[in-house]
């Protein structure tokens, strides 16, 4: 695979240590890699269907867990029937598993024995998961101060937990310096992982019998949802199977904004920006490297992003658990901003509901109970 | 809906509070009523594909969280490749949520404004997130020696727990009892639940490309999945669509292996035995009501009963989860049970995993970690 410097333009081949550009730039993978509509009826109900687009080598053996084609269901909710893709229902229990599935695969074919990522939520479930299906060995950095319950389902699929005294941003340190010796699996960073996310894309246009709606909103942490979405809607577009792609609204939480200021800003990418703990915790991301490609994409989609409070996504959390949607509050976000639509806009969008609210039983208790 | 009584043969029309016969016997549903294939093309990924075949009023509204359709996949194990049902990844973590949804979309039908049920596990979530979905409030029964966690879940969907002194049966006693003024959703009693778990039948036969394995192994509690599997195979062969079914294997634990035994002695259901305390806890069922018809479903299939240590259930969660499996030690008795098959027939049966591990983080910490 060969990818391009975001920043200055450089040129990759893709290695099992490569995951940015010298001058620290993001890489970017320019080809749109089409699948043929020919094969889907054979092909398996997982990302896989879709396997050209993903510009994997030929002969790279696919590291699979059943990921992908999650349910799209209609909620009945006191401001009417919300579009809803349960895309928490996944292996490891969120959206990230179509990434590290496709990532992981790569890293495998490229040699990796030893993979490091920093992150104790999602992404460091999905891959630990992944490099437990490769029979790869797997190291998470954290944060000395995250909770122990979230820290769990790491170790049960085999990955090992290192702790990092200070910040997030000293624990994603910590695994870049590790990188240099193993390779870094990470979802911020590796562009592999934002291609296994266009999947979402083409599992909606089939799920809605080729047609497509014409808002999607979803959370927004790091965003590579985002930019993963509208890479699969251009493919889409570029492959003649789509005229008009959605708009898509990403979400924040308003404590941690730094890519809802900077679009409302007119700006290229995010700033830092002073930030403050949100029941949000999973797209709590203070410094996300790619907002640049993430901020263009939702320019690119004609969309917007959106805030909310602590208070909004409490509610929206809680009114979901109780129509029977088991989602957890970074999930519920995306709720609390669709009840802010106009009715029209509603009836005619789509929620991404993004990770499981059973990875966060105590704590939706604590929230709640 | 007709049913008829298993024992004395009494013929009745579904009503919110019929669940059992007059004279104790259990209900069947006995008709088999057909999906055409015709529509399949233009339906959703869910059990409602198969809509006809759970022989629910025509103006019936579907009361729905996305559920059926999970991933059939390949998991490279020591003994070799696992084709293996994720069944676990459903809107409430487990397999139950396929009797839920058409029993609460009856139940509903039927005007029923408040359900009981007596569970304090994967068929007490399943029942609380329906009853939400379908705005009926609902009550569920258990010992009171039940763990905390185990009911946050049933809470965080609005549930009501009722907390009863004594053992298993005296909570299911209670459940009983209320019932005679509220809703019995009863995924022990009422065939209607049974007729929602055929819905993985129909889904194998799509999934595989309309052939079947020779063998299903599958874990066995209360044999409700057996009982809908074998119903939605007979389906199948009725409507010209199959030749053959597969065989079913039903797994229990050594510790509570009332069904077993009575495979084993040729009995035509299970006596009362002593039970000891599983890990596989969802399937430590000591008197199951149904364990007749279950029986002969086996036999009918030309299946047979296993049952699995404790210690080679552990193991085999040890083993899925550092696979990326992450199913719970109920679901994982079903693999330890495959591992013991010859390489032949391991290669030939599909695997059904029936519950998630991010339900029993800290069991699975403790038992492993």
């Amino acid at each position: 695979m060969e990818y391009t410097c975001a920043s200055c333009g450089a040129r990759y081949t893709a290695t099992a240590l490569l995951f940015r550009c010298r001058c620290g730039g993001y890489l970017e993978y320019p080809e749109y890699r089409v699948f043929p509509l020919s094969a889907l009826a054979e092909r398996d109900h997982s990302i896989w269907r879709y396997r050209e687009a993903y510009g994997l080598p030929r002969d790279c053996k696919r590291i699979s867990l059943g990921e992908g084609c999650s349910p799209l269901t209609r909620v009945s909710l006191p401001e009417g029937v919300m579009l809803a893709k349960l895309d928490y229902l996944q292996p490891s229990g969120s959206f990230k598993d179509r990434g590290a599935a496709v990532l992981i695969s790569l890293l495998a074919h490229l040699g990796a024995k030893h993979v490091v990522e920093d992150s104790s939520g999602n992404a460091g479930a999905a891959v630990s998961a992944y490099a437990a299906a490769a029979g790869i060995r797997c190291s998470i950095y954290t944060p000395d101060y995250t909770p122990e319950g979230k820290l769990s389902q790491i170790r049960l699929y085999g990955g090992e937990v290192r702790t990092i005294a200070g910040t997030r941003d000293d624990a994603a340190k910590a695994a870049a310096q590790a990188a240099q010796r193993s390779c870094y699996a990470s979802h911020l960073w590796n562009p592999a992982f934002v291609l296994g996310l266009q999947s979402t894309a083409f599992e909606l246009w089939e799920q809605l019998g080729e047609e497509l709606p014409s808002l999607i909103v979803l959370p927004l942490g790091s965003g590579g949802y985002i930019e993963g979405l509208q890479r699969g809607f251009e493919v889409l577009l570029h492959a003649g199977y789509i005229e008009e792609a959605p708009r898509l609204v990403g979400v924040q939480a308003e404590r941690c904004s730094p890519v809802h200021r900077a679009f409302e800003a007119g700006a290229e990418r995010h700033s830092e920006i002073e930030v403050s703990p949100t029941i949000a915790e999973g797209i709590a991301v203070q410094n996300p490297p790619r907002s640049a490609a993430v901020l263009k994409a939702i320019r690119d989609s004609n969309g917007y992003t959106m805030a909310v409070s602590e208070s909004e996504i409490q509610s929206a959390t809680e009114k979901l658990l109780q129509r029977g949607v088991f989602a957890e509050p970074t999930s519920a976000a995306a709720y609390a901003a669709w009840r802010r639509l106009s009715s029209a806009d509603r009836a005619e969008a789509i929620v991404i509901l993004t990770g499981h609210g059973l990875k966060q039983l105590s704590k939706l208790t604590a929230l709640l109970g």
